[in-house]
């Protein structure tokens, strides 16, 4: 950490900054450049938040030297984590694998059927939403615990493990005792609370960047999980807001080198909720697999304009087929299988 | 809710348009334009998500005639929602409220000291966090339960109502046993199970928008709270996440007149974490009195760097009086008190 | 400038940073903390950009110590300047100037008509566009030369200084001989070709913010006009682009201490194009005088919905001369008038 | 168009928009729905600003039912246009063009080096910046004629077309001579006199996207050229303003598919201004072309870390002769070669 302070600094406000550096184990040396007094601190500042120096109206910048995601970052891990579920590797220099299935569990039936059908297009893991997180009160929340026994029953007859959203700590010993992979949500990545629950449980957990979360942000809720203990932890990108109106968020692909280069975890791309539209799923997919993405999930239907959340987004079981045949193809081409 | 559809719209997928509204107990009635296929629907669409709709590759635009938020909106409820802690009115034309309080609740004496000179400042209601939010793992996570017990004291001595941040439902009864008004934070927004819970309760709950989030967003959280019961909800402006980096974030003091005129609730603004920078707070909340906003609620501690997080966005006693005198004048130049 | 280096980085890589700084005649000091090298530059980097510095793949950090904009700084020049145009002052502690007009300029009677009644109401200085950016090609593009033909007009019969937009320079000629202020608008904040020219010139320029750039780059542009011997500038803030829907921008009002603290420079709002919306114009207008801004510019016509442009914002006389009455009150209170 | 008023509108408001439709040749058609009055616009809307109807405060939407950018949309216009520039065709199905060169033409030498070392890898076309578009008036401002004539001298060199920046109409001239394709950079893609300029010129303009511009702005800047008559525009994506702190841009990918969709113009990728970092450059370029990009644009240079400008993000020759066979890989993949 490195403070430099503003000119004319009186000598007590310095002291006051020594003080606490003190108090923190750590040391102050003097490295000061003509007018401007710089300070470096040597020691260990994991626990010290930059703003509580930021607050000494004399400090002009306090700069880091350290990533604050000890566990996450790459710097003390320099192999890929590989979380395995099921006998199916996600990360490091395994093949790609694709998630999909509905948005919502809509039905028994419904289940059954996108989960044999996904299946056969190429899929590995089967998504689908049991509670789901929606804006208005008034609309579909999921059919909950119903739809968690739907996919149990998918998994039972496919073989496939599967994947659901956990929006409450409430629920966490249904999703243990029943689904293979937790999802934290864009709206709950700081959800605390959740985190630390999530964090000391013994199950993959993919936690999905927030819309309008750093990645700096983001890393640090996955070092919440990994500082309890759980260190099977997936990051998923879905999209963040900004400006642009024809998307309904837009998909940030330079979280795939980054992600690679920063962290040891694997990274998977959701395209479906980034997009909002179907017509761009396919072409942001290989653009994904192209950057070196670990793995593509998809929102996949038999009838999406009768789906009852998100249709606009969904595919049909034929584009998704010719899909997985394009990812593969170009994870061949860059050396991934 | 009128749906225009592509030009050259096969009449099977009318139909399929059709019979969904159908299903959904609303008429169709035809109002095409030359070349535009274009329908009204005639019914009460509140529990359909436009997003269903516009799944159908065939539909242009879905324009909704209403606003979703029902409860929460001035339409149907045209005075003004006054809420009432022990004696203080917030809302309507009461005089302005002022909130005040340490970032963190950091022990007994403080808490009382602090407590003890914002009243003597002009503060009503005593603010401060036990459970705290934090990006990092690693940093000061609150004092929990012990903090709640503090602020307790604190009102038993002063006579001020409290409020405090609440992150999880498992906290929600030592909320309700101890704390008058439950904050809910920016992160917290759009956990729905939280919101769910909080709309059970018969206590003021004070919403914060989130950072990267739309005003209708959260006007629909307000409304997931109402809509469980709980009708005392009280708006807060905390700033919202821009490009630009000499401000934490950017205090959206729009917010005010727009609150006003959409809904029946009050808005209390929080300059301290929106801006970030002490030197802001005073002329942003005078800002927000001039604009209308019924409250101010900032961050005051007896040593603001010492302060053990948020030190300097925080007030000395010193600036916070002066900035209160201050307030008071323009809310009566505006014809408030 | 302090310059942090990642760990291991080998020597070779260091000499070249420090022969890159010995060619701009600056002087590296050794720093370096444990694992981290750490470099001190001493001397005059103004004309070093810091990417070219973290070009270097060894390079972590580059800390700036000093502010990019030399003379827009108030470090460098503490007292206020105060522009003067046919003798009324903006900036420093002088009276709130209030500037007013059409959005476009459409014709002579309406020119004359609108410039009489604002001045009636309290405006110091007549606004209206000329020459009008559009988005689309196929809408009104302003008047042009009749345009401010007609604004001189009402200059001789109102003897209003008059301010217009300059979107290029073959017109800045007929700028110089007819307009008090040059006005350059937010979609040529960059235009740095414009920006040079108008600093070649004795005249006063408004320089509006891009919607979309950072208080930093405004003053960057600020200082491309001063560093061409220009010194008149007056910034003026109009809402920059955010996620936000309710609002056609979001009006930063934070700028106003900001601007106070680290420049020298007047700061003027214009809450009409930041809204979009009538309704919110007087609050915001309030909100930034009781902030401290040195002057409001809003829109104003006697048929604001007749008008060619933005009459969705745009006043009437009437809500005008109110809106000035209490803005006047607000500057009261705040020890301004 | 279609719009819909609030509930209660008096019937003399409804005739002030009735007679401003009859005033712009349109009819307006009845087609209410219970309590909200609706109406349908008959006719060619195009040079009506729905703002304009927006300014009427008992309007609640206007909706567009055409695009507003008629040359640029595919609807009449739907194979795409190829841009043929010495006999290298840009768009459709041609194969991918590569683009490269420094940032800032340097010198003769570098640039000669440069372009033939970029030829040999697999560059179609030379950039290079002549006249450069910097935040601060302090740092280099490029060689101008200079520059250019070091390019157009590496083109007899390597008979490769040059592309090159333009800021200001003033310099038209020197382009027109000189230049093959005319780049519009992102500050200026709102600069419509300029756009006007090249509007008026028989050569291929490549347009870039501003910083915080949505696809939709981007569209009607191009629709200025094109509606000046010049139709060869190129589209290119350099990446959006957002929150993200780890890249300096974010990459925008979905443009792709959406330009593909809407448009029937060319669109190029440039990742090294929108990432920042030459670590990202590779993988971004590989997944614009896996989505479909028409051609790449990126920074080479003879020694990166001593590029005049933007060197983070400047490949060395090695780095960009391995991206340029791997592109290649996957468009052979996507069925382009």
């Amino acid at each position: 950490m490195i403070i430099t302070f503003k000119p004319h600094t009186p000598p007590s406000e310095i002291n006051k900054i020594r003080t606490f550096f003190i108090e923190h184990h750590c040391e102050l040396k003097d490295v000061s450049l003509n007018d401007n007094f710089v300070f470096g601190v040597i020691g260990d500042t994991t626990n010290i938040d930059p703003k509580w120096i930021e607050a000494n109206t004399y400090v002009s910048h306090v700069t880091r030297l350290n990533v604050p995601y000890k566990k996450v970052s790459r710097q003390l891990h320099p192999e890929d984590t590989v979380i395995e579920v099921k006998g199916i590797k996600i990360g490091g220099n395994h093949p790609l694998v694709m998630i999909a299935g509905p948005c919502s569990i809509e039905g028994r039936e419904s289940t059954l059927l996108i989960a044999e059908n996904v299946q056969k297009c190429g899929a590995h893991i089967l998504r689908g939403g049991a509670y789901k997180p929606r804006t208005s009160p008034y609309t579909f929340q999921g059919l909950g615990s119903v739809g968690i026994q739907h996919m149990v029953e998918a998994r039972e007859k496919t073989g496939m493990p599967i994947i659901s959203e956990l929006m409450s700590t409430e629920k966490l010993d249904e999703f243990l005792e029943n689904v293979d992979i937790i999802q934290i949500g864009a709206r709950n990545m700081q959800n605390f609370e959740l985190l630390k629950a999530v964090g000391k449980v013994n199950k993959p957990v993919l936690l999905k960047r927030g819309i309008s979360n750093t990645m700096e942000e983001w890393f640090m809720s996955a070092e919440y999980i990994m500082s309890e203990g759980n260190e099977q932890v997936i990051l998923c990108e879905r999209g963040i807001r900004t400006f642009e109106k024809y998307t309904r968020n837009t998909l940030d692909l330079s979280t795939i080198p980054l992600v690679k280069q920063l962290t040891h975890l694997p990274i998977i791309i959701d395209p479906s909720h980034a997009t909002g539209n179907r017509d761009l799923v396919e072409s942001m997919s290989l653009a994904a697999v192209a950057a070196g993405a670990d793995g593509i999930m998809v929102e996949v239907h038999n009838d999406p304009e009768k789906a009852w959340s998100d249709g606009a987004q969904t595919l049909t079981f034929d584009a998704y087929k010719e899909m997985v045949e394009k990812c593969h193809k170009i994870a061949t081409v860059i050396g991934r299988e």
